[in-house]
């Protein structure tokens, strides 16, 4: 991608000062920028960056009044930082959606369907009966499984595998190497003392503006669906058994695994490496703390809870202070018996 | 996949009350049943559901006598339960083992060879002298490297990855991501504190009956072989390291890592998360609750252990308890070094 | 791979006791050796196994004098362990880089580039202005987006996904189903309770000599780039966030949790399943014991950090030895407030 300083103005409505005919392909960080680059100065702390930068453009301020002299050529906005987060995702939306059509070779089955504006990468597969919306972007190495539907706008990376008969929504965002509706893990055991698997026949249902990260796992139900609602962002790594529901607008940190059968709130957060039993409930708006066990349900709103288990954190960090003492009661309970005895015989 | 109520009955041996001809494309719960659906009715906690649903049939037991009015077909059968527990097993055996034949393309080496009943994905990978039994399901992406042996019956579903000379059972299913094979974390420290790759020459054998979960890694081994004896059942996202061996009919949930030339007994059940270090062996019949870190062999069948380091799990129990009221005691010590200094003072 | 005994000691520079014809398929350990195999002794401990092993060939030092019969051909070296671990090495070599050409059906962008020596595997995907080095062996379902640029001697395994403007440097080996460059997870809560995604438009730059395991995630950065330093070891299933720097020679165990921002330093061990906590820095040499939770930074050089949340490894050695004895501490202070008590009242 490579823009000329004139056509980044342009969408920011600035004015240019200096050579607008300068080249722009990357953004940066004014305290990193290179020639090629372009970045922004918003907070004076960092004023002193514009005087050495390399950066062939900065945006700034309108009313900034430089007091050395500099080799960017600036754009003068209304709000340096407003201007620069526009420009981010505008720099986003271009990256995502600028691949387009059907590269050779892929496998399109012959009843599958798709909209306008698509671009299925060479080696991706779509199976039978597969419907695929508008301006949706399937990268090489995706794998669809038979009678899949996707919305509108989604984005499936390299090598995202959705098994069979699961439904992901609009706008959403899948990393590579995630898994969708693989089987869920339910054995019944035999007298003999070998397992045998449970059928898993039921589907992943993945709502409207749901992101999920690289090589994150989520399971067919066994009856059913596992549903993640709308607007939920799970990180990489993460384990979402059979039958789990999460709910609308949760995020959930990496390396996260949900058991089967446990129903997640909506505007929950959850950290990085917690790890929830199956069959409970947790509450709307609960705050799990990193790497917490939480083995029972959460039954009110709004709680913050941390540890293994889990419990609310202002007694969990109080534990946490004396956790680390323990050495130090030890010596004090050992110093009373002592004294208890010497009191004893003294009597 | 579209049945009809007389044939899902045929199958079931079962006689049909109401119109035979009704559509049956999914499987579901009572409560959760719609038109298309086949659900079944035997613990009478849910009878009322029979009188609401809009499922186009129930399976039911001969002897139950509505009381009320019902809009679905009946098939009336001995055991309802159990009738139901066929039909799942049924539909996903049609679901497993519908796929046939060679997709285009594929690449097969002239050298390798599989047996009957073959389904090989488009964009599938099968190296040089692979060896692929009858039966075998191998979905799109699936990447066998050269020398790699797979039993009867065995499912590898999409984008699994088997490194070459590998070997897996009869029976096996593998579900999308999972590697197999990678190398070993085996390096040597130098003096200059870089590290050198020590050579990982071994392989990998899952022997039969075996089920690894969605984006599950096993390395193979330094020499000789990592080893997944009969019946091992593996959940996602799992870490098996180097000359590690798994004893038959174990069960690990998801995220467990055990490290390298570690030995898990038969008949083991590890929750999910849990750790267990390099080098030591867990009896058979282990039982080990989720998120426990296990740091030392476990040499008596049949234990149940917990936490990190890991216990006897009514030990580890009692210490959470008192782990969790550790305020209390400092409290109540606090209490007592004040009464003695009273008691003292007064003597 | 298969070689006569006599290429293999022509190699070692030993000489041959036995039939030098005998062909060599595999190496292993003597306890284990089966014909077609190569072995060595070393420790005298492991002297019987000579007597009885089915190897082919096993190397041994030339003043060994064997007592009994055996049915080995012998390769006579001055050190047998050092000679066997050349033979690893090269064995190694043999099979990370006997793969060369382009294997058909790939997808090369006409504006990709590559050296020498080089191994594009079937359904591999090398995207527009994509710069490979020499002797880079890429297998088959890899991904290589848009600019990426990959040094010399690199090996992706099968799968690898790396998606655009990421770095790869010189003799890196990336594992199967890793993934290089996915967003950096990054959201901005909005009045409505749903949330933004924040745009991640930086990359990832992976040094000379990194290993990466088997479905381990590094995110790109937000802005400039997440980067993992020279000789930097990574397992399987790790997690790197965005902007996150590991600095040269660290190694990190399977399924450790690196949280945004976050520098470690160089040199550091990093035990399996830890988890860090985002914007903090772990000095150089650091070891950090397996599950810790790492949630302050650590300034000081060479320390050695347990538990979560991790401090100095000997205090919480001591924690521990008392947190499996509470229910013991809990006792003593009752007694104590017993005696206490009797005290009191006898006074």
């Amino acid at each position: 991608m490579e823009f000329t300083v004139q056509q980044i103005a342009h969408i920011l409505k600035g004015e240019v000062k200096g050579d607008n005919t300068r080249k722009i392909n990357n953004l940066a960080k004014i305290q990193e920028a290179k020639e090629g680059d372009i970045c922004f100065l918003s907070n004076l702390k960092y004023e002193n960056y514009l005087y050495t930068t390399e950066a062939s453009a900065v945006i700034i301020n309108k009313d900034f009044e430089p007091k050395k002299e500099y080799q960017s050529t600036l754009i003068l906005v209304d709000d340096a930082y407003t201007a620069f987060s526009v420009l981010l995702e505008e720099y986003a939306k271009i990256i995502n959606f600028s691949k387009i059509g059907i590269e050779q070779p892929s496998y399109i089955a012959p009843t599958a369907t798709y909209g306008e504006g698509a671009y299925i990468g060479a080696f991706a597969y779509i199976g039978n009966y597969v419907k695929i919306g508008n301006n949706v972007k399937i990268y090489p190495h995706v794998y669809i499984g038979d009678k899949v539907s996707i919305g509108d706008n989604t984005i499936l990376y390299a090598g995202v595998k959705i098994y069979a008969d699961c439904k992901i929504g609009n706008q959403c965002t899948i990393h590579a190497g995630a898994v969708i509706g693989s089987d869920g893990f339910g054995f019944a055991p035999q007298s003999d003392g070998t397992y045998k698997a449970i059928p898993q026949v039921g589907t992943v249902i993945i709502e409207d503006n749901v992101d999920i990260g690289a090589n994150t796992t989520i399971d067919r139900a066994t009856m059913g669906a596992t549903l993640i609602e709308q607007g939920v962002k799970l990180d990489n790594l993460i384990q979402v058994a059979h039958n789990v529901r999460i709910g609308k607008n949760t995020v959930i940190a990496s390396q996260v695994g949900i058991s089967g059968s446990t129903t997640i709130g909506e505007n929950c957060i959850i950290a990085g490496q917690v790890g929830i039993v199956g069959h409970i409930r947790i509450a709307n708006r609960t705050t799990i703390g990193a790497q917490s066990g939480v083995s029972n349900s959460i039954d009110k709103e709004g709680m913050t809870v941390l540890g293994a288990p889990a419990i609310d954190h202002r007694e969990q960090l109080k534990n946490y202070v004396i956790a680390r003492k323990l050495p130090e009661f030890k010596k004090r309970i050992e110093e009373l018996e002592k004294k208890i005895v010497t009191l004893q015989e003294s009597k």
